[in-house]
């Protein structure tokens, strides 16, 4: 391999970094035959070529911030990272469109369209490391996700490299385009078994030139609803967060902060909503309006709007409690599950109930982009391991009851592959492994990941 | 067949109405061995297990009409018939989703949504007869993709029967899944030939309370697009039509319809403009601003806005002399493509100059949704037949050389077949037969549609 695409690209042995060996997962490091670290597609086409031909398996790397396995090395396998091909290669302000290299880090893209007065509809807290070849192998999602969609929703054109070695250059940037199989949909969120993405063209949007912010006290997941319903339906497409925290969430948050109680009594829910338009003080008066009305039809018990920035950040201090998981949990269980939204409630209180059954001391939190339909779970007081993993199947029983996704937005990696079939039937486990078979037959690209062969 | 899910399903010979024989793209008629019109979802899983076993094919029919000939049948194979599974199962206002079997007309699902204050994103002018099953297998595009995307867009679930008869009932209604590949997205497009889609669970959206037209006269192209990037910039999400015209559009749809010029002189391009909100005075105000700028700075050279429903009416006829197209053409030779969206104006000079050097006495018309990057172009005075074709030729060659989509919204069906290398490279043509050799190894699901085998 160093002599098809040059020493400098390769690393072996003591060589390779720690940090190759896994990624946020918590999965014990591992350390590949070989770390490549390619400068161009014509390499990694090279690369894979040469893999397939000596049937050497290989694992695709991104910034390795993932939750769920996905790009953890295997000891027979290359790692191949991407993070030398970081760059945003142009920008089309007319037509809002970028395209970038798979290994430029999501906050380089942001920085890149803010610099035009555009917005990357995605952001997630892992921005400055994480890699956008990662983002769409893994379909992430994050904090816009209400307002633009999933990664998947931002993507015009991709560049793949198959197994084989053989490039897709699909790499057209325009919504419109019916012409047969939209094959770049099959690679985005297949979490590097499929092929490697190499470049994308993704969408940008208007950046807003006003936001504001509001913090609602509720009295139950309903009124949440509710009041979701009735935002969107006075700011279409202009709710850029809903983000709903149970009570025990907020308590916890305020105690760990040494925050003060945002309302003069304790509510069973509060929501952090933005809103965006054109004009501070016309959306300010817009939710004013609102707020008044859910709080005469019973919706709301209390609500106030941000005055200032200052303000603003101040309320986002409480969601963003959860930088603080793993100081204050011994350490922190996190689980990201979706549900259809009605029954987000019901499933919080049944998940609770059990841990309570039978951990009586646990501390668990819950929180989420419930607009999107995704919660978070967090739990301390649960040793890891065996009730971890007792833990993990309370969760996804519960998730199977209520028809969720036991993946919201992490993936499956390694790490929920034994739970796959809480969400998908075995005539659709088959159909991918049907797929898999198809476009990869000698099971090179990060196997073992999603699904066993 | 009529054995296993009932004579009544089951019509064969001169039984067969004419209606199922041919869809709108003009293509021959053919009387199939068969028309089978299931009631559920087992009995579409019953006929393709049967016909799965004796090796029949099968074409499944939508609303036929479609512009491809994607459901025309074949003479040894059944058409099946999703018409009677027309059904609007449920609708959760609060989740703005809508579930709907396969046969629901477009229009019964916008009138569902309208019934709850909500709007389904995809319109097009055959929304009364074309079936949601239909849209989904051509990922429909038409009015409201500027604002809302394609049908793939509106889709958080599918269900769908494979070739063998076994049902992938992938209808959870959560944005975030990630749950392994989103197997919804390969049928999305694949006009029926990997599996056929039986009920779908969709995305409803706020109904916008106000709406504001303007109609904006543009010096050249690039205004265009200058303008368009100003309008989004300041109704972000909210510009819900951008249709632009070319000058030999306008004159012939002022000629046809008998209607005066809208402004004082002829310009090269005029654009119709929709944008949508709360108030409709809030709205013409903040348009008359944008395009006060826009002239002062010599982006527009006229523009007048709709100051009632009637006149906002009337501004659209202009757009939609469309419907007369085969009343005053001989008959119309319509092409539907996309490009990037920069290279629209140059594009369609190209062609237009190869047509006036081929045909002087063509006469061809440019207009479409150009923030979609959609352009179509229709021509009279060229015999159909041999120089359909060439013009076809003509007309592909160009969108080779820019870069752009021979099939923006209508598909490839049978139409399109020998241009789709202008737009797809023989690797992926190689992905997509390997795909459908893994979900239809014997080339059951409407064969000959696509591509050949």
């Amino acid at each position: 391999m160093a002599r098809e695409i040059g020493p400098d690209r390769v690393q072996t042995g003591d060589a390779i970094p720690p940090r190759h060996q896994t990624d946020w997962s918590g999965v014990a490091p591992v350390r590949p035959l070989a770390l490549v670290r390619p400068r161009s597609t014509e390499e990694v086409s090279a690369v894979l070529r040469l893999c397939s031909a000596h049937r050497v398996p290989v694992v695709p790397q991104g910034g390795l911030t993932g939750l769920a396995g996905a790009a953890v090395p295997c000891a027979d396998a290359i790692a191949l990272s991407l993070d030398r091909m970081n760059a945003i290669e142009s920008l089309d302000a007319a037509a809002a469109t970028i395209t970038v290299q798979a290994g430029a880090t999501l906050e380089a893209v942001q920085q890149a369209a803010a610099a035009h007065g555009l917005l990357f509809g995605v952001d997630l807290g892992a921005r400055g490391s994480c890699q956008i070849g990662g983002n769409l192998a893994t379909n992430a999602g994050g904090n816009g996700v209400l307002q633009f969609g999933m990664m998947r929703e931002q993507t015009l054109g991709l560049e793949v490299v198959m197994a084989d070695g053989s490039v897709l250059p699909m790499l057209r940037p325009m919504i419109k385009n019916n012409t047969g199989y939209d094959l770049k949909q099959f690679f985005i969120g297949a979490e590097g078994t499929l092929g490697v993405i190499t470049r994308a063209v993704l969408r940008l949007h208007p950046a807003p030139r006003a936001r504001a912010t509001t913090l609602v006290a509720l009295p139950d997941f309903d009124a949440a609803l509710a009041l979701l319903g009735r935002l969107q339906a006075r700011f279409p497409g202009a709710v850029a967060a809903f983000e709903l925290m149970w009570r025990g969430f907020v308590e916890t948050s305020l105690r760990w902060q040494k925050l003060r109680e945002p309302f003069e009594a304790a509510h069973p829910f509060v929501a952090l909503v933005d809103v965006v338009g054109d004009d501070e003080a016309v959306l300010r008066d817009a939710l004013e309006g609102i707020l008044g009305d859910a709080m005469e039809d019973g919706i709301t018990a209390d609500a106030a709007i941000a005055q200032s920035h200052a303000q603003a950040q101040a309320f986002w201090k409480i969601r963003e409690a959860t930088a603080e998981l793993p100081v204050h949990m011994h350490p922190p269980i996190n689980l990201d599950v979706s549900l259809p939204m009605r029954a987000i409630g019901r499933f919080a209180e049944a998940c609770r109930a059990a841990f309570d059954a039978r951990w009586p001391a646990h501390h668990s939190l819950f929180f989420g982009h419930v607009g999107d339909s995704n919660l978070h779970v967090t739990t301390d007081g649960i040793s890891i391991g065996g009730e971890a993993e007792e833990l993990e199947r309370i969760v996804y029983a519960q998730v199977a009851a209520f028809g969720g996704s036991v993946s919201a937005e992490h993936g499956i990696g390694l790490h929920k592959k034994p739970y796959l079939g809480a969400s998908r039937t075995p005539a659709e486990l088959a159909v991918m492994r049907a797929i898999k078979q198809a476009l990869d037959p000698h099971h090179l690209l990060n196997p073992g990941k999603v699904f066993d062969k």
